[in-house]
């Protein structure tokens, strides 16, 4: 098939060469020439505007949007006087599943269909293939039906894959073996996707837990503070341990319930740097975490841990900073009290930045 | 009655204060002579010696510890032998209840009555009075009652609020309106103090989390960073406020639903200092939070919120700095990502550390 | 001044008491003709309209919408088209401030004023006096003055209070004394109220959590379940506490950190009923706690206390089902681990339901 | 080598068959005489007794308990009286990294050796293998290196893998690859084991939450409930999806981030059971998570993920009871409410029971 993609940067241009890969023809645009002449140099064809891309793509043509989710808006402002009915506009970044709603509605008036793609798998998609949850109208998402099998890593395995896969009753099941997903109506995709990163953001603060209370296993060597306010750790003698995280994180990626993707990239980066000194530990966090902590509010849904993932990231950030000079004050107007600054066993991100 | 006072720091002093006040003789030791030279001049008794102590004091004897937790053991260990059997061992510190237990039985091996005292109050409490939750045996704890009347708040309110108490049928009942309590056995005053200080960090973190959302109220004015991973906020009209943070929390202590002494402490800061500048927010904890998450944990009672609040102080203090390096490096590893050192819209405690 | 009050529920009613106590002259509605005979028998003028209620009052007119939050819009678009220019509207209900911004535009347009205020105090309000967190523009609620007096706590102090109040430098800080406060444009009297909210649920469940602490203390005198999936208590002898939680909530009203006016209403209610039993435990939530985390997390300002309070909220009312299910089915597809249906040591109300 | 094993339940079984099909002769106990003959119809030699194991076991002699928590301490006061100078206790269990380090210290005064072996896999280690987490003299670990490397899932990859692993600078690292690792001293095993299973219930506990919310998605379809006290969904139409759950879950092992162990456990289970109807959701807790929670408040290392984990499964066996119908009562105590049973959406666990 024949593919616009707009944007390409890491991701939209490890997509375009799968699809390239795959057989498919790109023709692509990003506001950086060089990123375009760097994939023409792979196969694309270049376009230096969206309407010389549109030119060069064949009706019922498929527009791929890989920007930031600040700029879809924008881009598609522009993108879509250029488009015909029956056209169809892809957003593959990380929008909000309600802007896919309306996206949809909107798009929708003017025939041209609206597709959402939660795209999860990031730098190693390339080789590993995507993760792919789709919203959107069922047969639009069955005509792209090839685009999803070349980025999904189900494509990679080769006809038996393929065939064994087909004898399944249903179509979505198939799909969901090969690993993408028809999910549901417009914003579909990015529900999916936005639940996705709310999970990911779970399970990334479990394993930072557990890891750190390792680190911190030898805590019972070292002198404690001692005052009033300060309780002494009653039993020293059980922390008195010097983990080797590396081989910890490795061997729990052998036999282990918490054996994960997650995990084998945290012991990679644990390899090659045992204290991830070259982290200062301020945590971004990039919008899906934010709004499944919303749905699962609008939905009464409990989430205790995802919210605390997300919070810590926050914190992480500084941004519990006056919270606890609140707190510091109370202690001060009822206690009396007044800070210990503690000397912190592990050297902090925070106190050295 | 006559009571002898080890440790006379801010909690023991101010104790010896309110008893004195109220006519009963103290003969009080401290490791600093001047210490006890104060409260001589106040009409204490003092005792360069705990053996000088117990000379002075006539059996059956009555022994207040107010020393830090980390030395009661010890004190324990001197004054003990110095005993004899019948007298009374009144720890009012921050102990752990466990050790109250302990300390319960192998006291009563000697035929020595060990009363554990919890004392809430802080530096209002020479004038307020104290709450107390005391643990021990009943008819010890009974012979107590002038004492324990003279330090709650109670003991303030003259004939007419006893007589008015005494009607009651239960005798606990009186006392609890008073404010001291025999909450049970060895080792429940502490235990009852110990929940009370976890709900107090519940209470105080509720506060502080609420003060902190209303501080940036005002983010919708300041420009956002716009990123592939950042996610701008999306309705910046929301949040243009310029809160009076002294004035909210002093409007909520008149007639509204968290009307509490604690708000009045945080209400009383924020009038002096409306940005609380001279705290940096390293949070200290005591034990008895941590005591109370171990024994919901014992329990099987879930205690989300307690437990938050803890977490939170840890945090403050760069606990939590090699989890967040964790999800810095795993962010780096699938995705990519560098770390983005956001400017936060509020001084940091911990930036600035 | 006049006051038109529509919806007279408990706190609609209630509000018009203690206005016409003040001197107010209250001319009300509601839907339910009753409510309206009532307040005329204590005083207030009936209107069987909402046009008649506005024939009834001089221009610039006040009108205090008093309904629950899904129907004050239905009631503003009833309502607006009677009212004039320079007529005031107030929304003193339990309102989204999104909604106050928004409608403080719209009627601005129309040169209608609008009002928001937050109201707190409940029932204990008529007598108490109401905590009020008023947004607008300045010099309309410089104008209703009056009427924030008569319904805030310190409006019963009389003229000592008042004067001593007003020898404040500012205006505000007076105001926040007597229980009412101007907190910025529109929306900021429900944003604070929010807030408010937010912290109330935080302080709550601390408390909540904390006598569930207590109440189970006495797990080491029941027998524990054994089996290869449960570990037992390692120490029993530390949980034989059977503590009188009427009176421990008593005893922690007088003279302790956690001394609070929702701490005056637990004590209360387990005095008449210690097991509680006339609940069944489905803790319902009312908006504000929800609209406390988006703001939250619009703001990137952690908030694990509050978002654990509203989660256990949601909890408690079986909306965690699914996810239990979830977990149950994990452990059974690992480990072959069937469902232990482990006996509460209390009384549930969730089996109970 | 020959290995005597105590405790032939799911684990230690399926550990014996393993040990038997890599050549090692296993003599086998258990207090239930059909679980020993059915381990000698598959090769292994029973015995009736401890003595007669230990008689069958050449000396050093290597014995193996697998047997639950709460037993292992009488089993160990059986089996080391029988034990001579050099022999090797293992306990593979869940036991606390405490004892661990009691035990090896009390079995070194008689000359025994102890490890400490945290034994993570479940009823898929017998194919899959079984990652090990061991603590103990190093010497000792070493001998006992053919045991491990029989049970470890590398163990299973031939010589090509054992070479090329050998290859590592490390012995630790070489072990760690194949999926069994010294961790340190006496309790290190347990220790890591903890902490692992600490991860595994937040990890668990994303993904349980992440599910609701999906399952929910549906809710603007519902009809809402109205009242004063209810806030009404302010966007239903955002809320309209009825997602496949076991397709989503399908889908994210092809590619996504979550890739996991445990996502593969949950999806084979909906597939067979969309709505998991067969559990009630009472979920069970083995004792590790509470540990890991102790030793992080220890190290003061803030755990909020993995302590929401923890207290989500208490609130599912109905621990929070008394804390809920606390919320119940002061709601009524200062707002009049009564208890609304509201409907949950999904059929709940707790509301069925």
């Amino acid at each position: 098939m024949q593919v616009g993609m707009i944007g390409l940067g890491r991701m939209g241009a490890d997509i375009v060469r799968r699809l390239t890969q795959h057989g498919h023809q790109c023709v692509v645009h990003d506001v950086r020439p060089a990123a375009i002449a760097a994939l023409e140099a792979e196969g694309a064809v270049g376009a230096d505007s969206l309407a010389t891309m549109v030119s060069k793509l064949s009706a019922p043509r498929t527009v791929w949007l890989m920007v930031p989710a600040a700029t879809v808006e924008e881009t598609l402002a522009q993108i879509t006087p250029l488009l015909s009915p029956g056209d169809i506009l892809i957003d593959g970044g990380n929008s909000h599943f309600r802007d896919g709603i309306r996206r949809g509605a909107e798009l929708g008036q003017k025939q041209i269909h609206f597709v959402d793609v939660g795209t999860s798998g990031g730098i190693a998609g390339l080789k590993r293939g995507y993760c792919l949850m789709i919203g959107g109208e069922k047969d639009v998402v069955t005509h792209l039906t090839p685009i999803f099998r070349a980025l999904a890593p189900g494509g990679n395995d080769g006809p038996e894959a393929v065939k064994a896969a087909g004898q399944h009753a249903s179509d979505d099941r198939a799909a969901a073996e090969y690993g993408y997903l028809h999910c549901g109506q417009h914003g579909a995709g990015h529900f999916v996707k936005m639940v996705h990163n709310g999970i990911e953001y779970g399970m990334m603060a479990a394993i930072a837990e557990g890891l750190n209370i390792l680190k911190q296993a030898d805590i019972g060597k070292h002198a404690q503070e001692v005052g009033a306010e300060i309780t002494p750790l009653r039993n020293p003698e059980y922390y008195q341990y010097d983990f080797a995280l590396p081989e910890i994180a490795e061997v729990w990626r052998h036999g282990s319930v918490i054996d994960s993707w997650l995990l084998d990239r945290i012991a990679g980066a644990l390899r090659g740097d045992p204290a991830l000194s070259q982290f200062a530990g301020h945590v971004s966090d990039s919008g899906e975490g934010r709004w499944t902590l919303e749905a699962a509010i609008d939905e009464a849904v409990p989430a205790p841990v995802l919210s605390a993932a997300l919070f810590s990231r926050f914190s992480s950030r500084g941004q519990d900073g006056f919270a606890n000079q609140v707190l510091s004050a109370m202690r001060h107007a009822f206690g009396g009290h007044h800070e210990t600054v503690a000397k912190a066993s592990v050297p902090s991100s925070k106190s050295d930045s």
